[in-house]
């Protein structure tokens, strides 16, 4: 049966099934939903949406027709007209594609009104299906660019959301054995170009795909396997926004990838904005990159956002569900759910087995587990880090210490995640009176902030909490000042204030952080503190390992030594990820426990050591392949 | 660089080393080979030849242009004419691609001559390579129909190995990281349909492909991995000629392969007999067959034989060598010499570690190994069997207890390696006057035994010895009777008189034996000796478990009974495959000791039950891979 076909059966059904009234104009897959086009929505009850998609097995979404939306000029003018003045409306979202408009306002519930009533009137006025959110308390550019591309090519998205559809929802003759196997393409025995290749006898997907930034001969996964092809490829899965994760999948689509990306809708936007910045240091340092932004805008087009917890079909035979992983904003865990004989394999990207003071600790429980692919970061013996409090403790204690003496403390960081786990552990002290200096913040820091307070429902219930209640919201607090401009940054480095400064990169590779340590680095009162993992060969290990003095180019290109006199501190314990203890802890809570266990994302003694840990404590089978092995699962 | 433009600067090189004189007339790629086309290949002597292929690091092999070679017809005349009646030529064989003639004779001392005189005499009149060898004291059908073929399709295959010489000598970059792996697509944690594919950044090569024929939907290798293409593949290499190894490989050039198949040439010739075998006995029972004898023979074109010990490039990075395995004639241990960093990888394909009748025990050494894939069909720890001279006893006991009764003796047998083992005891039993009775060969018995008579350089040197004087040779002994016709056979069941009969198919699951059982089964009198293995729901099996009756359909398409009264032994012992302590003596005896040891060829608790033991007593890193697993080695 054609995909056509396949459609046809569906439609037929759907009309057959649905009340006269709605009006059905049209029934389209567009990527994993079943969606039908009416002109009377409000007819379907979420009762008759439930029973279709029971019958049907597919995920259905009603839409008003094209045909009678308002449109959006003046559906903004309707609504301006509808709900009262105070309720502060900010922004309007269009979302062509799913006939949704989003409401910002700083006053959501004068959006709804009583009962509802002002919603119900706005609907009935503009078509579209009105979704009243409180305004973000900080804007992020970033999304506004994507919404914006969304906007403008939403005929484009269309398109390609129907082919993806169409694909999906394809006919299919298992003969045969239904196997499924894993090939590993990167970050096997290694940290860095993470990708693993599912394959089933219909399926291939692709997940995550990242890129090593700090290794130019293993940069980017092994597409040289010989199992890899890129036009076979049903789907890219991706867990979390870091580029070892992510960096490379624009590139997929310069080498011929046309079909959907999954992630949640921070990842998505997170992983824009790492990308740009990517091939902006890139370019800056005249790096051959192996995508341009187009690539990036294709990569965004073709994206196909979803929520921790709805599972979703992404080809005939695999179903994916995403889970938090507690390691960055929209981080998850994918677990798939897979062929006739339903088995289940998880992979968990990166995970924080503890509540932080941004997210909710990584899911151990699911509805069936067989197989878990889990990271080894930190698997070995001996990777006990020191408990959150203690490193907070002694952060705010350098902070405190070096202020006072009128120094000033640079903290490299790494742009999203840790940094704003850092804001808020600044913040706290700020308003606890343990220290009393400025917070600058410097590179990507405020925007992938912003990014954080768009998202509010990703975040820790404690958070969600704060950071919608304007005066509690730590990230507005006075101690943040952010650093805008290069004027801006020469301000902060030339005054006499004492200070702190988190600025990119994490690991002083380039980017502002470098040309803070440059004249920071003379005066023996100020201090630098890493918080994070320094790369052997990367400037911030040499200072890390006390070199006394580093060479500098200049502007005019001579070659200047700069003498390092700064206090020099290293405060583990802000790890995005489980530690050996957390690592543990979580395989021991899995529900149900697998049957089998692999290890990746770690060096080769990490994930060594761990599997045979594991191996010992739960009597599980492991495995800790090697980078280009296929592993069967079943 | 193209192929045109490397076999152009091997030509120019050629020349300018060679000696004027020889007359230079053509170089081509052929195969593996170098071929040098000459007026005068007398002037070529082996160290002129030693050296070019030592510059070139390529085979070189130095052939009389075809525009001097004599016609066949004539250059029969002419060697009458030289050598001696005495000598009783039986017969010639013409190798259009080698420009050699095969002299078979019954006193080849005659052909060739005081020091060489007649045969010097003979190549200067014909120009032919002149290679006497004594008659085989059996015809082989299959071979005649082989050489046949190869003579009549002459100016294919040489276009056949032309082709693929330019493939195997192609000009590659290697980029970044040289890694090799193997992907198993049959024959992994089972017996029956062994398939392993090898692939390099450059490379692909099958080392077997074989069906399982008692099993109907694991009968073929998983070609739906997703790493196998078939255009892509540079070489397949057959161990042996059991279809467990081979029976697919006519398949391959049926679903587009074009390549080569290098394996010894008894290989080649009992793998055509047991194909078309299989074939019959498929179509006769009606089943599908995935190829048709047409594929066979474009096989046999394909097929490039290589000695024991000869090393070959089979692509611009593998070289490959073939060792005698000891498992049945021609049966070969594949060692790959691999890329740049020259790894080395061996398979053992099925391995007798143990001077048989027929052949000397398996090679266990190896200028260099990292990797050896063994086979494990007796791997577990209860796996030991009894020694050969007890079941030899053992089996003459019955021999004689039942003829000396006045009964029949049946012994269902695999007509290739182990009738050829047994007819060598019971001769021997016979001579010794330890029973009187004729032995009976029905089934391809006869066709197998002849193929051994024509390679006696791929035979023990005991049997060597034996088979050249035709006084000793133990095959052509009074007590083998060949069963020709089904009317030979009715004489053979029909008669009074005690006998033993050899008779294919080994398991009865069709062919003569079940033909013989039927007639001999109600008499207590004769006696039924199973000495191979019985797999699960063969009629074989039944009978050896104690059925006291079995249904056979009859002639006329109705089903009857026929009770099982005859005696039925059951004779371990008589093994092509190493026992539990001759795999692990292997195991410790080879030089160098590899580092990793992957177990294949048995059964799930034989191949893990081995591998526990070999990582237990010799430390080594081992592996049990599943089908599709694909495993890096390096
Ligand atoms: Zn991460
Ligand atoms: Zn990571
Ligand atoms: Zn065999
Ligand atoms: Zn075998
Ligand atoms: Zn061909």
């Amino acid at each position: 049966m054609s995909a056509e076909e396949v459609l046809e059966n569906i439609r037929k059904e759907i009309i057959k099934k649905s009340p006269k009234e709605a009006k059905i104009v049209d029934v389209q897959f567009e990527g994993p939903e079943v969606v039908v086009y009416v002109k009377n929505p409000e007819i379907f009850t979420n009762e008759i949406i439930k029973n279709l998609a029971k019958d049907l097995r597919k995920r259905i979404s009603i839409r008003p027709d094209p045909s009678v939306l308002v449109e959006p000029e003046i559906a903004k003018k309707k609504i301006f007209e509808i709900v009262p003045e105070e309720a502060e409306i900010t922004n309007f979202v269009f979302d062509a594609n799913t006939g949704e408009v989003i409401i910002e306002s700083k006053k959501p519930g004068l959006v709804i009104g009583k009962e509802g009533k002002t919603l119900e009137m706005i609907k009935k006025a503009i078509r579209w299906a009105p979704k009243p959110v409180r305004s973000p308390p900080i804007q992020s550019e970033t999304i506004k660019a994507i919404r914006a591309t969304l906007y403008r090519e939403r005929d484009e998205v269309k398109e390609i959301l129907r082919r993806i559809g169409r694909r999906i929802h394809r006919d299919i003759v298992v003969r045969g054995d239904y196997w499924i196997r894993v090939s590993f393409l990167g970050g096997a025995r290694e940290v860095g170009r993470s990708c693993l290749y599912v394959q089933t006898p219909d399926t291939r997907v692709l997940i995550d795909c990242g890129i090593n930034v700090a290794c130019e001969d293993k940069a980017f996964p092994h597409f040289d396997a010989p199992e890899f092809s890129i036009e076979d490829l049903d789907a890219v899965i991706i867990t979390h926004a870091h580029l070892d994760h992510c960096g490379f999948v624009p590139g997929l689509f310069r080498y011929g990838y046309d079909g959907p990306v999954y992630c949640t809708r921070p990842t998505r936007d997170l992983m824009t904005l790492l990308q740009k910045d990517y091939l902006e240091i890139a370019k800056k340092e005249g790096k051959e990159v192996p995508y341009s932004s187009k690539d990036i805008k294709t990569c965004v087009k073709h994206t196909i956002p979803i929520d921790y917890g709805v599972t979703t079909d992404i080809s005939p035979t695999i179903k994916l569900t995403l889970h938090n992983a507690g390691h960055v904003l929209g981080s998850a865990i994918a677990h798939l759910h897979i062929g006739e004989g339903l088995y289940n394999l998880a992979y968990t990207g990166d995970i924080k087995f503890e509540t932080s003071r941004l997210l909710e600790p990584a899911v151990c429980q699911f509805p069936r587990l067989e197989t878990l692919i889990i990271e080894s970061t930190y698997g070995a013996y001996d990777d006990v880090l020191p408990e959150r409090e203690e490193a907070e403790r002694e952060l705010l204690k350098v902070v405190s210490e070096t202020t006072d003496k009128g120094g000033k403390v640079l903290i490299p960081v790494f742009g999203v995640g840790r940094a704003q786990e850092l804001m808020l552990v600044l913040e706290e002290g700020y308003n606890q009176g343990i220290f009393n200096a400025p917070v600058y913040l410097d590179g990507m820091i405020w925007e992938a902030t912003a990014i954080h307070t768009a998202y509010p429902e990703y975040l820790s219930k404690e958070m969600r909490q704060k950071i919608f209640h304007e005066g509690d919201n730590p990230f507005l607090s006075e101690v943040f000042k952010r650093v805008g401009s290069t004027n801006e940054r020469r301000k902060v480095i030339d005054s006499d204030e004492p200070c702190v400064i988190l600025a990119t990169s994490g690991m002083l590779t380039g980017g502002p952080s470098v040309e803070y340590l440059k004249h920071l680095a003379p005066d023996e009162k100020n201090a630098i503190i890493f918080v994070g993992y320094q790369a052997e060969g990367t400037l911030g290990r040499k200072v890390q390992r006390g070199w006394k003095e580093i060479p500098i180019v200049t502007r005019n290109g001579k070659t200047k030594s700069i003498p390092i006199n700064l206090q020099v501190y290293t405060i583990e314990g802000f790890s995005g990820h489980s530690d050996r203890k957390q690592l543990i802890k979580y395989v021991r809570r899995l529900k149900p426990s697998p049957e089998k266990i692999i290890m990746v994302h770690g060096e080769e003694s990490k994930c060594l050591d761990f599997a045979d840990t594991v191996r010992r404590l739960f009597k599980k089978q492991t495995c800790v392949p090697m980078n280009l092995d296929a592993v069967r699962i079943k």
